[in-house]
């Protein structure tokens, strides 16, 4: 086993890392930047380094800062958490350079999956269903135009780098289609420095609906079931919940025999999801992309089965083979996770910056709080808005939603706004309670598209 | 189902029931003393009610006080947590008499499990192991030291009417015993009102285990498993485990159906618990009591069960059968709980009071708080000192032992001192560890015998 791993992340995650690594008895080192001086998780690490300015490419995206630290505090392996360099290939590579293990998968399996176009067409061998859609990246408009023509419109335009909703615009129409073109690919450009889009099918009324795959370095690989997670805005997930609820058992189980599929394709050996998206209208799924880090909402997948994600992940990376068979997974009750982000709901959901000056954490019965606030914590514009999750676990759904409205009453933070009103609006309606959703649902409901 | 539901109590437990109640959709009113006007159950609740001056007899165990609050705020049922009014059959008839349901078992089988001596003839008739001895009060000395003769020494001289660790007295000898029984008696009478006593043959390698059961109004009797409560100081738990370690398989399935039938004797129509003493020397185990209510420790069953004990008790109260059979009951991995009490454990475990002056609650996967802390309460010398309960589920009894290393080292309090650094002493004793420790061991090793 690892004697010190270096967490190269902040916030949530890089606290749910640490408690993973104290209970398996690692040291930890954490890593900050300038404005992270004060976070949570450099108080909590054993050892924690500087390793440059706010800016994340000067920070949390630099590679030599991330391995030098890593080397200087004499770390043997790294956990990427998730975002930042999780799903870099050029990253997981360096650390096998430098003698550190990467927490992940191996490197080929990050860059198989990471060009969506390429992905996409290895899902398609592998048997895995995929969109409809361009079968690569198109070459010029006109290609895009005949595409579109022979799947029928309204299409998706997609960055075949891109990822976590960037480089996405839709079209209904060829006049459409044109611009969005233009906008994806500069977009990507941008964003990713790779201008290559593609065009699918835009699947109108869609769920998103993802499987925990985890797999191990001696070829096994098994799921932990799905999750759904189609309450998102502006392409970002809010609110996730396991088993995924208004599934048919069938399609429940071909989702996961598919999740699984996927993983094996490109002989993954970590915690792996792989997203889909299932249309109501026909009942059938696709494959959309399969994310090769620990995911935000993990800890759902947690409550229903019992099994820690983060040391499975550590425990696979050092070698260990899965303890676990696919029968052994037993999916038990219902999980629901509320993301707090620090945006406030009365304007747009825009970003809330501030000083934490009193603060009230839910507790009691299965309630999990997975958070970096703290009284006088000051949060800055710099990051991600992901300021704490809370998780609920219940003998069914509607204890499970009982349970996340008691939690939520009992959560109050002054000094920023949340998006806790915005998850009490949610888990009232009849749209969430009756399954009445897509993952277009939210941003209407909310008046935010 | 209940409308508005009474909590008669305070602290940890009065917030465990509002939260119950509140995911249960039930309206909950608190009662609180002069002492506790700025208690956190007080804050939580919809409403509250000031029942009098801080001595609980004024207060919490005054019955008038109780019930006239629930009637002036059209409470339906009233849950009376643990300690107080808990086990009183006095209390549960006046529920009944003023037409509010009480929560727990009916008065009959409190008054059953109340009189130790007859409760003790109960079980022995019901085929529940009982320890020898006197089998009823001893009416003089001269019959005390008969049946200790017959039995043998070291024995245990108990009020019939006690509780909680009061009341018992040991003898090495008969002329420790004349001592004890004069002093039993006399502490019983000034505590329960009742000065009598019985003698039994005293379990010198004992370790504490008990067992949870659950009934309904309808003659169903469930058990959902033992717990292991031999950490013990002065008689009071500290840290309370589930499933039982060390106990082979065989024992601990009659001990469960012991509990069971135990139960059954009394036609149990609540959440109750069977404590036994069990006798490493021997492999036998013996009836202790019968607590008629929800122990402090619940949780740990909660976290291995799946099952809310405190909705069941509600649930069952109100009339709902039981929905789950014996086969439905799945104990999955392991669950410790650590109490935090408000005590100094520099100075003996004396109780500590003061001002929290700052918090922080340990977080993460599998953690557990339930307590009544805030920045700025005030800690006062008039109640229990028991402040919180850390409950930590792991999948085996090692990885729940790290999980509360890890969560006690997260723990913050400052302004008042608490067990916390005791149990940390605790869970790295190999005593603890290999299970080399009866209710005596604490003690011991804490060098507070």
């Amino acid at each position: 086993m690892f004697k010190k791993v270096l967490i190269a992340n902040r916030g949530e995650i890089a606290i749910r890392i640490i408690r993973a690594c104290r209970e398996l008895g690692i040291k930890t080192v954490a890593v900050f930047s300038e404005a992270d001086r004060e976070a949570l998780h450099v108080r909590m690490a054993d050892e924690a380094h500087y390793i440059g300015p706010a800016p994340s490419n000067q920070s949390y995206l630099s590679v030599p800062a991330i391995i030098t630290a890593a080397t200087a505090s004499g770390a043997d392996a790294i956990h990427p958490g998730y975002g930042f360099l999780a799903e870099n290939p050029f990253f997981a590579e360096a650390c096998r350079q430098w003698n550190i293990a990467f927490i992940g998968p191996h490197p080929e399996a990050i860059r198989a999956m990471g060009m969506k176009d390429a992905s996409k067409a290895l899902m398609k061998k592998a048997g895995v269903p995929t969109i409809p859609g361009s079968d690569g990246v198109v070459e010029s408009e006109a290609e895009a135009l005949r595409v579109a023509e022979e799947i029928g419109y309204p299409v998706m335009v997609k960055a075949t780098a891109g990822g976590g909703g960037r480089g996405i615009r839709i079209a209904n129409s060829p006049d459409e289609l044109v611009q969005a073109l233009q906008k994806a690919a500069s977009e990507a450009g941008a964003a990713f420095g790779n201008a290559a889009v593609f065009v699918e099918k835009y699947i109108q009324v869609g769920r998103h609906i993802e499987v925990q795959v985890l797999g191990d370095q001696h070829g096994n690989i098994i799921h932990l079931g799905e999750r759904e997670c189609s309450i998102q805005r502006r392409r970002q997930k809010m609110l996730e919940e396991a088993p995924a609820p208004f599934l048919p058992e069938e399609t429940r189980q071909r989702i996961r025999e598919a999740g699984v599929r996927a993983a094996r394709a490109v002989g993954y050996d970590n915690a792996g999801t792989v997203e889909m998206i299932y249309d109501e209208m026909t009942g059938e799924f696709y494959f959309l992309e399969m994310n090769t880090r620990i995911q935000v909402e993990h800890p759902v997948t947690e409550a229903v089965t019992g099994i820690d994600l983060v040391k499975a992940q550590i425990r696979v990376a050092a070698g260990e083979p899965l303890p676990w068979k696919q029968e052994d997974i037993v999916i038990r009750g219902h999980a629901i996770e509320c993301r707090v982000n620090a945006e406030d709901p009365d304007n747009k959901l825009y970003p809330s910056t501030g000083t934490v000056t009193a603060l009230e954490i839910p507790g009691g019965p299965w309630t999990r709080w997975d958070g970096m606030l703290y009284p006088g914590y000051q949060m800055k514009p710099f990051y991600d808005s992901l300021v704490g999750k809370i998780i609920v676990w219940g003998e069914d759904r509607s204890d499970a939603i009982a349970k996340m409205q008691r939690a939520l009453a009992e959560f109050r933070v002054e000094g920023i706004k949340t998006t806790v009103p915005v998850h009490q609006r949610i888990l009232a309606s009849s749209e969430f309670r009756e399954g009445r959703y897509s993952v277009e649902w939210l941003e209407g409901f909310l008046g935010i598209k």
